[in-house]
């Protein structure tokens, strides 16, 4: 869109490796799915993240049934460039969440790259205070050694990760 | 908007002392007006922060004709809490520029409090490289100090602050 | 305290200016309470500042009343230097309450010198996610400017406050 | 420990990997052994840190000789979720040191989650100035570059680290 | 300079307002002594900042006594823009001394806007760690709550503060 | 050097792993020339860091072609601690690049090891704007997805990438 033409609906795209998805996430999704006109979760497919512990089907398949109740949010995946996924899909924004200082600190780069690249701002979001703490790599580690995640994140999310500690445990016998 | 509803378009608000406005603030404003419905440019009327360099209607005016190329926006200004005025206008978010990361640490609080007292979200955008280290109170320094503000602020800016520095010249002979 | 000797109940003092206190504050001071034998919570007399909004006399008052269901936990005030406080009332620690990361970035220097003039250790503590934006000083901001602070400060000083705003609107008749 | 009752003797526990134990991280336990009723030092058993320079037993025995002068100081060590086992040993707090500013933004969301999980509040001690920049990741790289590492690590750890050097030349022989 | 000359002794200045100067400031002036051909430690003569505790006099008077020792340092002041001052000087790079994160962060949009200004490096630089909690600032308000500053400040500093202090006693009489 | 003696020409390392050299790396480089008399630009071989994109050869190579206009400059590279190369080219400084605030987080505690064991100073420089979010890794990352790293890189890393990008493509098939 270019400045003084009419505003049409706002796309915009919110890129995350989601493994898993977690209640911030969701809450982010909703907040941009109230001030933007569509929104595309996007699931990164990145081959050098080694060792994933949900699939992409899986990561796709929970992100859909999470935001099912969103009309103007859905789910995709994309490989490569970031940049380049903007431009085939024609989005005007990127979204991303912040919960803390530090999550800024590391954001500022990719979106000054992004904007470089594809012309594309990226508008950074705060998530409820408190999902202040919850990301994936803390919900994989609370499960991992044991813990409850139930607070941690969606009810979708739950069931599978629930299943998946059925079968980690009949593997161990 | 509740969840679920067809999305309309989204009213931003972008508040600020405006103290001048800036290069800063005009390249904020050209992104925000990308991509949301409508942006109202909000200068804050604050009785406690004394000595403004510019009245309110030099702001308002100096503001007025820097966005007269984007028709999507408009300029206002309001007194009390923000929250309040968000919730006249029926905004559905704030719009704040940030520079570096130091902004985002004085900024957090404040989009905390406006969730809190208005249910109303933050969208946090970098402005342009080359203006991070330009705020008001930076050109106020340089031009108080005898340095050439021209690639600090916009042209109709400029006009004003040069108008100003002759009259501060006459009046000290 | 020597290295060696049998330890005693520790003694903490929880300096501040609490004007007014929050509920940031006696979320902090209750947390302190359960952790160390005898937590003092000591206003800061300090002549530089100017026009508080609330009396000493008020913020010993309204901090007593906040604290009576604490047995361990009494308020004083001091004047002067901290670091003399602290040797006076042989206190072991020092407690801050921590609600960003820039409040650490503040309070580093204090700790630092404090140590170094008192042999005197700072314990930080962080307060209630919910309370991570509320601070005295945007309490009075959202006063001054009209809007609701219920949630935001302890119910004596909410009465007090109430009273002052009543006061405050005769004045302006 | 409910709000109200007497003030018993703080149980605080000091968590960490200790690959190896530093000047800055025995610093940490002597300031807060002089201020917690009980410490204790809890080596972190985490099956996915692959290859530690030392043995679970070599970071026991170096940190109990470490701090055999400290009464209320024991060493222990535990698997799993330190949530879990915060619970277990009914501990009133957790103590972490701090640095730098860096440091308080990364353990800030694992204090959250412990607080959220067991209720235990975690509190933060700056090291010694003169140990500001020393870490067990950096003696380790000194270590292995060829560098002294005399001023960075306690004498008992001095030893076993002189004992490393000599079998590792052996070896590469 | 142009790229590709011959390299010259660089000249380098230090700028600050030095009210009064510390033993954190006389560390970066040895330290940057030692690195650049020439250094102009230079007093800000700032008509905004009012009340200054020493006259422009007593501050360049205690400077030069304090690098008496260090041939390639003078004492200058100047009025006005800093870029102005180093375009006056001929000066290749600024100097600014670093104590913790946040000064960065304060000194980064200046930097940037003196390269903008006078194409002039600002080249940083860390204290001594035991200096990181000493400014000006806690020097005086330890001073003025009668607290000892021995540890923080130069002897010809400490000198002039002790004169004050009786004059300032006599005053009270 | 000890103080008071005359000054000479100071020697700064600038050292990194530079795989590959960027743009920001150039900029420094050029500015740091400017500032002191002699630059080595020093490549660090670490055993520890596997799989680099270039070979030690492949990032001198780029390096001195990039450095040809610099007649003060030269490429070098070191093994071990950068403290020891410190001291075995009897250099001044050591020259860090700063672009954001969590870069010098990072670099502090380095700083402030290599102060300690080497007596070094280190003096932080910012890269220009329009590179603050060029780093290698980004350059790498940019690279493998397929995009465009023209204006990230110098042209003889451009060249030598180029080459590369073949050599890829060539094994696909």
């Amino acid at each position: 869109m270019t400045n003084g033409s009419l505003p049409r609906l706002t796309r915009a795209i919110y890129p995350g490796s989601f493994d898993p998805p977690t209640n911030g996430h969701l809450d982010v999704i909703e907040r941009a799915a109230r001030c933007f006109g569509e929104l595309i979760v996007a699931v990164i497919v990145n081959p050098q993240k080694r060792d994933p512990m949900f699939s992409l089907e899986e990561r796709e398949a929970m992100l859909s049934e999470c935001v099912g109740h969103l009309p103007n949010v859905r789910v995709e995946h994309f490989r490569g460039l970031l940049a380049d996924y903007v431009k085939l899909r024609e989005s005007d924004v990127i979204v991303k969440g912040l919960r803390v200082v530090s999550d800024f600190e590391n954001e500022m780069s990719t979106a000054l790259m992004n904007r470089a690249l594809a012309q594309v701002d990226t508008f950074f979001l705060m998530s409820d205070q408190k999902y202040s703490f919850v990301s994936s790599s803390i919900v994989k580690e609370v499960f991992f050694l044991g813990g409850e995640v139930d607070s941690l994140v969606p009810e979708p999310v739950l069931r599978v990760m629930a299943a998946k500690r059925t079968t980690l445990h009949s593997a161990r016998r």
